[in-house]
């Protein structure tokens, strides 16, 4: 139930026949990755052909949208949030003409140079069309002097900084990339005869793709018509993944890393129970990011595992609020627990993550009105005490409750019996272990710096 | 994962401000109980105002229409499937002028002898601009000779038979009533100095009113300003409540027939274990309506729970499908397993039904091309062999899968390695082993005649 | 430029292949007579199959709509103005199921003992679902002894007062039928094999079809498969046409009553010219209404003829004003002078009648303010000083300027130099002198009480 | 009845308080210049707003997007059509961030040198996002050394070639102008402190402005806060203006050039009758745009002029036709001849041009079919022999009928008794027989090379 959103998801089709209906598809799995925009270009060899809108993937596409998107490769994109009035200039794939030709981009990061390079490039002359962080890689291709895009791709990539997973759609190649830390995920899977590359494995699973491996991190894939892939790694891994996409972002059902999003989250409420066992009567997780969580906590301590808390999932928005107000509105909209399994019981409810706060005080708030005798807040995660500058749309740290109160405090605030988050050993104790992981949120330690 | 759809849901307000709002909302909590039309009326003690159309609540609704709806009472109505072309004259509620002023109506259920009271008053004068069985009903009401309406509405429901949850809107009272085999639910709560009557509870938690009662079968309630509501009891209930509101149809959140439909969706699981074990690594339910059930099934045989099989939400009418078609698309769509969990896994997969079995076989081949070493099917209910005629949108008989192959027929065709259906026994030992409840779907035993 | 709404405009096909298609494109050509709601029925001989909704024809039916419109009969209906919150409702067609099977109609004109007859309906147990008079003619036919449709229809006729042309669609037979009076138009054409019905003939130009006749005031015409159209002359014919018809509403490419709407309307700027002759530079029409009467006015005084005033075609609703606002903007979206014609010069302008006022008064004083020297405004209608209960949407006695102010009190007020209207003998000499027209609304002589 | 289109129209706001507002009413006045796309950008000093998007005027903005166009100045632009699939990114304004800011920019008219420039432009290592010629200007105001915006915009002026009028917004000032061949109309208009420019007058009437003058061909006007608008004359003016303007682009009560658009028609019309008089009993236009010259023609030759064809102006978009199908739907949806005025009749058909030649064969078609004895075809401009390389969207060289049949030969193909088309010399004389207009689509004395 984190109230943080990453930015966006991306998707790429090569040497696929109808390359976009593929990508409409895979950005529909994609969908819990961003909602408010979403886009396909398409390339058949002598042009790309673009649509993007404001909406779900099935609102911005019908049929005879897709009609227009022909070829055999395709790139895609969903939207987390876009600024400013007119989104549909902020909605990806970007498109260009420049000197090598055409070329369409999606991203799914946030480059903590942006500004600075842009301040740079418009120094040199260049227009700025968008709002999007993105617009800086395409002026750095067509500003190189290098012949080949490839060449003129990584010179681009040694000039910005921060997380990127990338993928460039030309007219008759398309390239993937991850940053050197590996911020965010991207895979490469197989598909007949053609490629995927997609920023979570569960775009595969509909589309009947085989999942390959993962673009490392500082990887630059090359797809070429009658070739093999070809790989350059142009950066020296030094890989600090997100690991808030296990504890939140991906679907359970994905690979993220090469891991089971849902055996690692399991692995996490294992941990978690280890570390803050309590006397209760059911494990009751916060649907639907809390669920695994919960199995893990509830086998690890042997308390029974309750589905205590049901989703609404027909969430529309809704701007109608009667002057008699409905108490939580928004959050009972979304949730309501079962009074009959709860009432009376103590509980320990399993969510990923507390961002302002404001959204556990409600549910608490709710189990306690319905009846439960004493409520355990367990969270999967530590507590958040710092924005992300690398893709993920978090609040400031003045409002992340964590960055300003004590975990008592919160409990207080919150009214919870008592309150818990994993540590952070304990999280790299379920996700591998390995020095891998960016816990810049929870520890502090930024591997690269964001320059205003 | 049933393929049959309720026909509606109601809720009623009575003495509430704003009361259009409520409805608003507690039709939103309602909306799994029909999506494609949806409606309300209200009444400022003068006059009746209605507005309704296609869709989703939030999509029929805005502030603008809303603010149409004035006064202190209200009903409202969603719709799961409409036939004809211009569904908007099939939605409710009904509104109608006649010689007691204004009403309005909306139903949940069918009517088992509408064609025959229909072409009764249809000799006698009557025309119908609808296709809804409720029609009759305020034909019947504007026909009485009796003064009063609650006198009315008595005569008319002794000329109608089958399913009725009903709730009537005059200008200044409301009466809502059920069937005497009370086949739908229909429950009373209590919203500060108001009334609220309404399908299932949960739109009574989100609204914030408390669960009173269930209104009984047979039972007329006439609410009415300034007093207490009234009850008659115009027939004797003779019960026979639907069971698949506990299977299926019900939110887990709810209460139906006063019970809590997660707890018995979970003893229908333990009944299942008891009656079908088999050896297996894992229960993995088909989200979302097997999950109660699954974890009864885990609780009792000691099997783990897990949650194998995960559902996309974002499901929108897609009518694009690539020419190199993706392998079982629609269900895919939906449903995508993990991998990393069943691979190699004996699985105990617990469903809540099998309609015409091809969604079952679909999810069965998925499951073994992921990996899934054995695939053990159980069904929280016995086999359906017989359509509804008591407001269930059911198949018919030729087409639902029990009625015509054996189980082990049926296995065969959905290509697990084993399947069992709860027994009716089990059934009524989850439910409460009473025999208030109509079984007429598994049993063949209709406990009111379909006449034509 | 009148401010007055016809209340709507009919359509029928019979025995055409595809008749909702030619149904479509007949409402299209009567788009003018009502832009608010539309609908079609039509029958493939076994079924009445019904589509109507808010807005334009063009907004209301796509292809996919159209092909749900399957058979050989159709009747079609545009609708003016609706009063009530849920519109579609108050759409026509109207369709029911009653004894003799289905039938759907539509209807121009009003209903004077409406109320009267509805009250007694309901007294005898009618439910009326809307708010259409039209609703109380299927009441009727429902509830008749007769065995035969026809004589049903006939039945009916006697007991309903008023204006009415209607068209009535079974599942074989289509029947049309003009009141008495004839207040409204109502034409038949031939179309290859089958026949149309309209409201007015430009409706046969578009689709293709010849004029025939009129419906004769009071004759109600029986189409039926392989028989030549049957007459039956229902009431004796006391002809009380409306003239409004002429002066307003129709297109001036209509044949209105048999006759020529351009052509009267010149008749009538001829006649305008005789009476009310004035020195002047130009005779300047207020567009598009007051054209042809301008023509004629320019043709019989010698005085020039300017398109001085130009239209602006592309009137969407707009609720946006800017608060620094812009004077008399509703008038100015529509309607601009030509400066440079119109500066410094006696202008004649013809408008075909004032309603409240206000219009006209803003039009002189934007001319005025252009620059013209001498405004001299010319209606070509008598002064309206009360109120239509025929059909046609007019405001309260009390709003209409002429009854409450003399004609100098009116060019006062609009700030015109010379104001005259046609007589009421000067327009009878326009439209052929005989007694046939309704001139109710002129000389508050109303050939049918309004009873209420 | 000309089938070309222009390709857009411009407006702009300065020191007008809510200059977004004005904007909209500007853009509906000038809404016949481009219904495809529209667009508005504002500027509150600190910030550009944006907002377009596709469809009309009204159809694009609600009151809640003005509203996000805050600030007291703003330029806007209608766009007639837009290649390629993805229109939002072809509408304007365009709008960049570059070294001195923030720019928005609309712009009427073609470059003749637009390919070159981008070529060079992209060799320097510019991309280009959309497919408008006027991001050239963009780019090369951006890479300008120069450290005013106006020396820039001088500088890029140098650069470009063919037809422009233009108007930039900064966050702070406004830049109109106009090519040295004032192709295009571009006027100024006063609006209390504040001022307006437009490519129509029409527009400065409906908002209540002034005005004043044109842009001269070759000027930039920069307008400032606190300062009186600035003149700079950036070429000397070799006047080219587009002819076509006045013949049907404009509407009739607009100045374009200084001049009346409706009376220069008119004028057409006289030399028409002079040149090619005829024997007939009427003149009827093709309406709307033929009216004014049919007026002088009927005017110089003193036959009468009858308004012989209405159109409908409910045009919307239709894709359904019946298999059994109607005969030149789409002209007949459009126009309808009145039978009673020309049944036996000699007509002077008045029609502005003919393009490919299909809609005037089908006009005298329909004509004839309606009982015109003869059809005199007159044509108030010269045959159009070569497409425009100046902002208007003409068909091929191949496709224009004058440009490979003589007139007899198009005489013969459209069916009318004669055809005449007014001369070069008449069409001279009409609009003030100075050497200062563009007649290149007739002459093929193109004053700027198209270069690829």
């Amino acid at each position: 139930m984190v109230e943080m959103g990453e930015k966006c998801s991306v998707v790429g089709l090569f040497n696929v026949p109808e390359a976009a209906k593929f990508a409409y598809f895979g950005l529909f799995s994609l969908q819990h990755r961003g909602q408010e925009a979403a886009g396909i270009a398409s390339s058949d060899g002598e042009k790309i052909h673009l649509v993007k809108g404001r909406g779900l993937v099935t609102q911005v596409f019908d049929g005879e949208k897709l009609e227009l998107l022909t070829g055999d490769s395709a790139v895609g994109h969903t939207r987390y949030s876009t600024a400013g009035e007119d989104s549909v200039l902020d909605a990806q794939p970007i498109f260009a003409r420049y000197d090598l030709g055409q070329i369409a981009v999606v991203h799914n990061g946030n480059l903590t140079n942006a500004k600075e390079v842009r301040r740079e490039l418009i120094r040199e002359g260049a227009i700025f069309q968008t709002f999007m962080d993105t617009e800086n890689l395409i002026h750095l291709i067509a500003r190189s002097q290098k012949s080949q895009l490839y060449d003129r791709i990584i010179e681009a990539l040694h000039r910005i900084e921060g997380a990127y997973s990338l993928i460039f759609l030309s007219r008759r190649k398309m390239f993937a990339v991850r940053d050197p830390h590996g911020f965010r995920p991207l895979s490469i899977g197989k598909l007949k005869e053609g490629w995927v590359v997609a920023s979570e494995t569960c775009a595969f699973d509909l589309i009947g793709a085989e999942y390959v491996r993962d673009v490392v991190p500082g990887e630059l894939v090359v797809f070429e018509k009658g070739k093999e892939p070809r790989s350059i790694q142009v950066f020296e891994p030094t890989p600090h993944k997100c690991v808030f996409e296990y504890i939140y972002f991906a679907r359970p059902d994905s690979l993220i890393y090469g891991k089971s999003v849902y055996e690692l989250r399991k692995a996490m409420g294992r941990e978690l129970a280890k570390e803050y066992p309590v006397q209760a009567d059911m494990v009751v997780p916060v649907p639907d990011s809390g669920v695994a969580a919960a199995l893990g906590y509830a086998e690890a301590s042997g308390i029974p595992f309750e589905m205590g808390i049901i989703r609404n999932h027909y969430v529309g928005r809704t701007f109608i609020e009667p002057t008699q107000s409905i108490r939580d509105l928004k959050v009972k909209m979304k949730l309501n627990p079962i009074k009959e399994v709860i009432r009376g019981k103590r509980l320990i409810v399993i969510d990923d993550s507390i961002v302002r706060g404001t959204t556990s005080r409600k549910i608490v708030g709710i189990l306690k009105e319905f009846g439960a005798k004493e409520v355990h807040m367990r969270i999967s995660a530590p507590p958040t005490t710092g924005p992300c500058y690398y893709g993920v749309d978090t609040p400031t740290k003045e409002e992340l409750i964590a960055s300003k109160m004590s975990v008592e405090e919160t409990r207080r605030y919150i009214g919870a019996d008592t309150l818990a988050y994993l540590s952070i050993e304990g999280l790299l104790r379920s996700v591998g272990n390995d020095q891998s992981y960016c816990m810049a949120c929870f520890d502090g330690d930024y591997p690269v710096e964001k320059r205003e």
